[in-house]
């Protein structure tokens, strides 16, 4: 997850002309190689009770299991990257239902966006990410072999509102605010 | 809004290893440019009935009205964001009291996080990025001088959810779903 701006040789850093940080500026070319968050877009997909969870085939946490969830690309909305990521992952088409919860994690500056959304066919197969794919009851859920602080957040916070609409979306747990 | 790194000579287009889709590498070093979304953090800020705004001293649309916005940095949250910016443009300090909506302008890759929020005093006044603030009623705000449509959206949001907790948070009204 490390940007790999950041092991550019060529940059060092200064404020530029106008702005009140520090930048990285390309010391050949006086490029401005702003950094910024970025976005991660995932959902937790239902079909029926069950639960739609991937095993990761990359680095990190290879062999974990996650939502499926990555990187938004450009002229995404985050819905709509939440939707690729389930295709790209588990083939699996999903309808994004709401947004359960906007989690930041600022160490990595990273802005995770997740929704709720439904399966809508079980014809789902593990995409180029994924070692395998399956769908878990709540109690199957292999709660210690999950990647990701958000993927346990992210299923919580499914659980609280469970059957409700019209909720405000949930935030980092108290006790993660600062990770 | 462009983003600089587009306009970096030394970088062309092309599909690295274990990616599927084209980025720009730069032809000297192999460094992989990723372009990611950028996230706008901002806020409808109230003190009693009147919603605070601030006149653009800088381009794009100078002179015009926005509720306080701006990139996010990294590091933060989005609610930390809004309070940064609303801080830097009309040196107000603010309460966020709940996320608002959610817009995506896709065709800049830039997702809007706009929050509900309190001002804690009326203490304000313009900071660099403003030529003027002021706090408004409704039917004071300046409909025709705002800056940009997702201001638009958010004010009207704004109105849609007065006296209300506990709502969903709205993304880009139907008829600008693709802009």
């Amino acid at each position: 997850m490390t940007n790999p701006h950041d092991e550019h040789e060529n940059f060092s850093t200064a404020i530029p002309d106008g702005d009140d940080r520090e930048r990285l500026v390309c010391r050949e070319c006086g490029f401005i190689n702003y950094q910024n968050p970025k976005i991660i877009a995932g959902s937790v997909v239902t079909f029926g009770d069950k639960i739609l969870l991937c095993r990761r085939s990359i680095e990190p946490r290879k062999g974990k299991w996650t939502i499926p969830a990555g990187f938004l690309e450009v002229h995404e909305t985050p819905a709509e990257g939440a939707m690729r990521e389930a295709y790209e992952e588990a083939t699996a088409s999903i309808e994004i239902l709401d947004l359960l919860a906007v989690y930041t994690v600022k160490r990595i500056s990273q802005v995770h966006m997740m929704y709720r959304a439904k399966l809508l066919s079980d014809d789902i197969k593990p995409g180029i990410e994924s070692l395998e794919v399956g769908l878990f009851t709540w109690e199957e859920i292999p709660w210690d072999d999950l990647a990701f602080p958000s993927v346990h957040w992210a299923l919580g916070h499914f659980r609280e509102v469970e059957g409700k609409a019209g909720f405000a979306p949930f935030t980092n747990p108290a006790e993660w605010a600062d990770v």
